[in-house]
């Protein structure tokens, strides 16, 4: 190159680079410290207990087309808890809110011991401690959030985005937790937890969502026809039915994802929505094939609507990560030991094909004298050749359990094996859609699903903790406040904080402190993570804006 | 924007799309037309018969840390042969080799039916044709080849990748195809497959690797001297010994793959290199969990020799792909129903830690009054508690079939579920290191992994087997040629092709044509994929140089 050419090189050079910060300041600026591009919103769907071998046999009963999830997968995702091996929904649930491994059964809180391999030990005195969500995250920087479920909607995973206590089964705290943390959408099951009849402490939750501003909605109908910003769907007393169970009256999981999209995608800045896949999780413990697959092509048409809202709004991430395996499922079992590579799809397709129910829809045809057995099985399940301990072990089967008998009977013609009723170690699938490609790839850990989350939002979840979750009686006593709790009501607890003249009282689960008797709305729930019966003064978390109260 | 401006910006705009062109000339070369960079060097590593857990335990075996794989997982691979759900090794080493889906035990051709979902169907006259292999696309570009595999070296996966024939149990034919299709390194086991003891042709292919050049090594320290470029190390008479078994004589994965890239990577036109953990697969069958994990480590010891070679070169792709996967094994089993989310790596590691062998290593072990069961359980597996059934069980475990017996008994006490000793349908994991990250994603086809191979090699598969395998009958008479086969010798077939004064022979699996007496190298084997009791002169495969050798 001659000198001359170099030199109106080197000018263009110039002016290209000045030319390019001119003209992209908006891409520059979504760039991130880690280098991924910044987006407004998240769909984060997570199937349920949901293995590789479940998404393969839901994609051959649909005819072998890939799946809407498949052509994002992008890696695998470590799954295990801060003490255990195999993770349980709750811990898999809060490590994907909060990006902190945690202990089975612990919702939204540090462990007491994280004693796995790459997971940092538990200070002294942060055992149970509640971190932040991504959804809190979102939330605070005023974006919309969501949560979609066909569980109850206290159920471990949907409570782990918006509740924070140390008790999976404690349905009365996560549900107040979750009534008061202000999530925008909730669509799930779950009506009866809400009520006080259901409640310990006889509260009406439904009269204080209607007061919040909040619609109600009962069925697919009333759901279609909401117009508002905030609402709660609870389309069931406990659980909705599995999909292949429901009726019109229920909408799909589909329908949810999509009025939830709808509704969240009018706030201009953004939205974070949790889609769960409840019941495949469910299914797979009663190892029930026909429930898994109906499920995961349920959750599935999920996935569709969300990737095609983010394809075309260019804007959002797409996230499917199942919370763990469960069941050790396989196609092909023992009964194929010397045959399974000769085996066409008829081999396995036609008995679960047959069915015209899960293994739990199925219950309510049996007569309560257990005489149509043979008959059921027959005209439901296409089996006429049910053997006499079949039949026998339907009859004994446990009310609320008839899957658990079914779905082996069900397994074993389709050649489909199990190692288990419960979870399982394995690695499961992660799948990513990001805009402008830049995906989470590789074997990651559950939370760096959150940690992913909060770098495609610009949010922050040590930040958020710190906002929303300080420990009260450190942080009221460096004040010089007086800290104690009014314990009368079990089910009511109160942490009191006194300084001079001002008395404020922080109900336990609610997002509000009574400052001298006047409500005030506080950016989060007070949380206390201890003993009901013992009371434990250091684990009652509020939120900065709460300390700020004293001067 | 002023109109002024505009005009400038225009200018500005102009000049930068015309500098772009001028200037990237080889970025634009490099840009294939589906947008994958081209690179000079593909590594693919195989570990056989494995699915997701048997990555997942080995990782929990080794402490926790990421494997060498972790990193570069991408999404995971559909394995489905032509026309059965759970595929055989042969069907899925022709995928990834050919690109085409095969029938089980076909090797390297196409099978007679494809009738599985989004499978093409075979043309009429095309059943059993051979097709080429990424392998010798590579060949045909001037690039160095290897195949590095634990089993014999003509086992159903490295004989995908060089040769032809609708049978995987043919090591007659396989090896000789093998040691004519002109591979520059073959490592691995089955030294006695090449001699005339061992051959029905009674052939000594041994004797034809040296004339052909080749550097033959049979133990770690030979293999370590070796200084050629073209060698074949053969370092047991059928399978090398699982890894946990060997002896400093004998090379680890590791040190084959890098003795293997160490030769080929000399080539300035770059190489293609496959890398089999062959007895993964075989450790699954035997449902021996020892086996697994020791040959997934050994394996991903490979793998990281591959992706540091590769890193450093960064002209390299590392593409890891399980063929299948194998036995259902899981984490956790029945005996945790109840309790899987409690338990620690204590309940799973130690039986797995105490083994000194696999359940084939501990064979031997055993004396031949079988009176030693208890101790050798003892002290090689530190089972204290063999029960009376167990040690039965052992002592009437089939002569090279121990593992089969032990695995279990393991599996048991380390709560590893399996549900069968055949293979699996489900997905498989995709693992993918590319220099620019032009990486394979998604769910894909096994076969996927073949096209994307040419996609960064810039090879191509339908030219290649243009050039190597012509219908000959058909190319011959199309010249105005006799074309007859002399079967006399079943074992030894020989195309015979004349035309005036010339008659040329073609030995079956060779890469020679006779010329009126004269040898001729030809640039690929002659295929014939009929039966040889019944000569089906459709079924002869030769190459154009082949067919151009008639005027």
């Amino acid at each position: 190159m001659r000198k001359k050419n170099f030199k109106r090189l080197n000018l263009l050079l110039a002016l290209i680079i000045s030319f390019s910060i001119v003209l992209s300041p908006a891409l520059n600026s979504n760039v991130q410290a880690k280098g991924k591009k910044e987006v407004k919103n998240v769909i984060l769907l997570i199937p349920d207990g949901t293995g590789i071998t479940h998404t393969t046999l839901a994609r051959w009963y649909k005819g072998g087309s890939p799946l809407a999830m498949d052509e994002i997968a992008s890696g695998l995702i470590r799954t295990y808890s801060s003490d255990a091996v195999i993770a349980d929904s709750a811990p898999a649930g809060t490590a994907m809110a909060t990006g902190f491994k945690s202990h089975t059964g612990f919702i939204g809180v540090l462990p007491d011991v994280a004693n796995m391999p790459l997971v940092d030990a538990i200070p002294k005195g942060e055992e149970r401690r509640p971190v932040a969500t991504v959804l809190e995250t979102a939330k605070l920087k005023g974006k919309a959030t969501g949560l979609v479920a066909t569980s109850e909607f206290p159920h471990a995973t949907p409570a782990s985005f918006a509740s924070h206590y140390p008790k999976r089964s404690d349905y009365n705290t996560l549900s107040e937790q979750m009534v008061y943390n202000n999530v925008d959408v909730v669509l799930a099951g779950g009506y009866s937890e809400l009520t006080p009849a259901k409640r310990k402490d006889k509260e009406d939750l439904i009269k204080v969502l209607k007061e919040r501003g909040y619609g109600v909605v009962r069925n697919n109908e009333e759901l279609s026809n909401f117009k508002g910003n905030k609402v709660w769907g609870l389309f069931a007393p406990s659980a909705m039915p599995y999909d292949k169970d429901r009726t019109e009256n229920t909408p799909s999981m589909a329908t949810m994802a999509a009025k939830a999209i709808d509704i969240l995608s009018k706030d201009k800045d953004g939205f974070f929505l949790m889609v769960e896949g409840s019941k495949i999780d469910w299914a797979s413990h009663a190892n029930d094939p026909v429930g898994v697959i109906t499920e995961v092509l349920a959750f599935d048409n999920a996935v569709k609507v969300a990737l095609d809202f983010a394809k075309k709004d260019k804007n959002t991430v797409v996230i499917v990560a199942p919370d763990h395996s469960n069941g050790g499922m396989s196609i092909g079992d023992s009964g194929l030991d010397k045959t399974y590579d000769n085996e066409p799809l008829s081999t396995f397709l036609p008995p679960l094909k047959a069915a015209k129910l899960t293994g739990e829809g199925l219950e309510s045809k049996i007569n309560s004298e257990k005489t149509n057995i043979k008959e059921v099985m027959s005209y439901y399940y296409g089996v006429s050749d049910l053997t006499a301990e079949e039949e026998e072990a339907i009859k004994n089967a446990e009310p609320g359990k008839l899957n658990y008998t079914v779905g082996p009977i069900i397994s074993k013609r389709a050649h489909i094996g199990w190692t288990t009723t419960g979870h399982t170690g394995e690695e499961v699938g992660l799948y990513v859609y990001h805009p402008k490609g830049d995906r989470l790839t590789g074997v990651v850990q559950n939370t760096d699903i959150a940690k992913y989350i909060c770098e495609v939002l610009g949010t922050n979840l040590s930040e958020t903790t710190k906002t929303l979750f300080l420990q009260a009686d450190k942080a009221f006593k460096n004040k010089g406040a007086l800290v104690t709790v009014d314990s009368i009501d079990k089910e009511n607890l109160v942490l009191i904080v006194s300084k001079g003249e001002t008395e404020i009282k922080f109900p336990q689960n609610k997002d509000i402190a009574i400052v001298n008797g006047k409500v005030v709305k506080m950016p989060g729930v007070t949380v206390y993570s201890g003993d009901k019966e013992k009371i434990d003064i250091s684990k009652w978390y509020v939120s900065q804006n709460a300390v700020d109260l004293i001067k």
